[in-house]
């Protein structure tokens, strides 16, 4: 079948990777307002060829949305006003506000929400990688709002892709995305700037930089243009949770001020918890 | 030579598998309080046999304290008070406490404060690994006060390890790694206590975490009794860092309440230039 990908990035060009590897897209048009984009992701092979928007939707039998999510807002409407038999896959970060926008549109049910919990710190097509989305879980929300067929194809592409799936509602997913990703890239950015800040000061702190540094706060080279608008769209979730781990990481200096070590030992056994649930 | 390595945990166990595979260490005596360790560490066949600390340290040639740093306080100066020419290496996370500890001990220049930017989550002699040390950096703090031939051949050991050395004072290496290493942890801490938190109200939070989740809170699973006194001794600096870190996360917060998410762009740009100190 013919798919179109708009916006050829990380996300977009990984997909694309996949797609031709599994056999699943004879061929693969490439929409992105970067020509930029659009060149490299021909020299990559990642796309067979670009076309505009409009005219790609047209010819295509399977749309994905792979911009960031402020981006999906603006064009999804526009896509869904053109599809007939299509069916359209979004891929944002956010669900909440995306279905809301669509939520009574006539062509709503040829879209399917998703949300592949995978990704790297880096972006644009030449950050894309073969087998980025293999063994990792796609969330697929309000799925009763899609028609059958449309469900069924993604479906299936899920397991071509080796991914879990996942159900859940708009809210939920907004809620437990805030929690497992939207603040761990909150509080690398933070720490970056914390300790750019002293090195100004101090100067050579990062020659000690060692793999527990680097893990913390890799996801702080992660780009604005994806992240200021998914902060934006699940405000209200990433505030919440925002401040809950203020409180903790202020618990923590108040016990140290203190010198309550008692507690502060107590407080590290609780969080050695989280043993359980990676592997 | 014969070395003793006290403390056969995740640094010792790795550090006597890299002195065996380089012909180091004819002989490993392990000295650890918990006879399961020696237990463990003898089948994993990291030492070759154990003693008490007295006798151990009476016939080695190298003197290894691998042990949480509020050991090494106690330990430390019952050590140089049995040394004559043998060398003795502390490895703590920490070292203003520990230096200042033996400043005017007589057998002072026997001692090579060294720590190595190296480590995983995991403790035991179980957790030891054979490179865990190649291409890392060791500090190594105030060396002029150490005899000449315990640095020399504490040097040659750095280099037979494939180690990098940076030297510094005990006062500047507490301020750096609380920078680029305490508080990653705290962090860690923080955010697992977080999200176990939530986990508690919604459930299957964790059927969503992705790889960045997983980097940003792995360091969650270290042993409170590594850090707690990590975390004391260097009290002062982990306090300052923390009060920064708190004030990032706080202009992040107030930004998103106000909704000015320009300068929310700009302060992830600005974090985004740890590119160039990460690889």
């Amino acid at each position: 079948m013919t798919v179109t990908i708009i916006g050829i990035g990380l996300i977009g060009g990984s997909l694309a990777l996949s797609l031709k590897e599994k056999g699943i897209a004879a061929s693969i048009i490439g929409v992105d307002k970067s020509p930029a984009h659009i060149q490299k992701a021909l020299d990559l092979k990642l796309i067979d060829r670009s076309d505009t928007l409009d005219q790609a939707v047209k010819v295509s039998d399977l749309i994905f949305l792979a911009v960031p999510v402020d981006a999906i807002l603006e064009i999804l409407p526009r896509v869904l006003d053109q599809v007939k038999d299509q069916v359209v896959v979004d891929l944002g970060s956010t669900k909440s506000k995306i279905l809301e926008a669509v939520r009574d549109h006539p062509r709503r049910g040829r879209l399917v929400a998703a949300h592949p919990m995978a990704g790297t710190e880096y972006s644009g097509p030449e950050a894309a990688l073969k087998d980025l989305f293999k063994d990792k879980t796609m969330v697929l929300c309000d799925v009763k709002k899609s028609d059958e067929d449309a469900f069924e194809m993604v479906e299936n592409l899920v397991d071509s892709l080796q991914m879990r799936s996942v159900f859940m509602n708009a809210t939920e997913h907004d809620v437990h995305t805030a929690y497992v990703s939207h603040i761990s890239h909150i509080t690398s950015f933070a720490l970056a700037l914390t300790v750019l800040e002293k090195e100004k000061e101090e100067g050579h702190i990062f020659e000690l930089a060692s793999g527990g540094f680097e893990s913390t706060v890799r996801l702080a080279k992660s780009s604005p243009d994806m992240w200021v608008p998914v902060f934006r769209q699940n405000r209200e979730n990433v505030l919440d949770v925002l401040e809950e781990h203020i409180r903790q990481l202020k618990n923590m200096q108040h016990l140290l001020e203190k010198e309550d070590y008692e507690a502060f030992y107590k407080l590290i056994q609780r969080s050695n918890r989280i043993r359980k649930i990676l592997r």
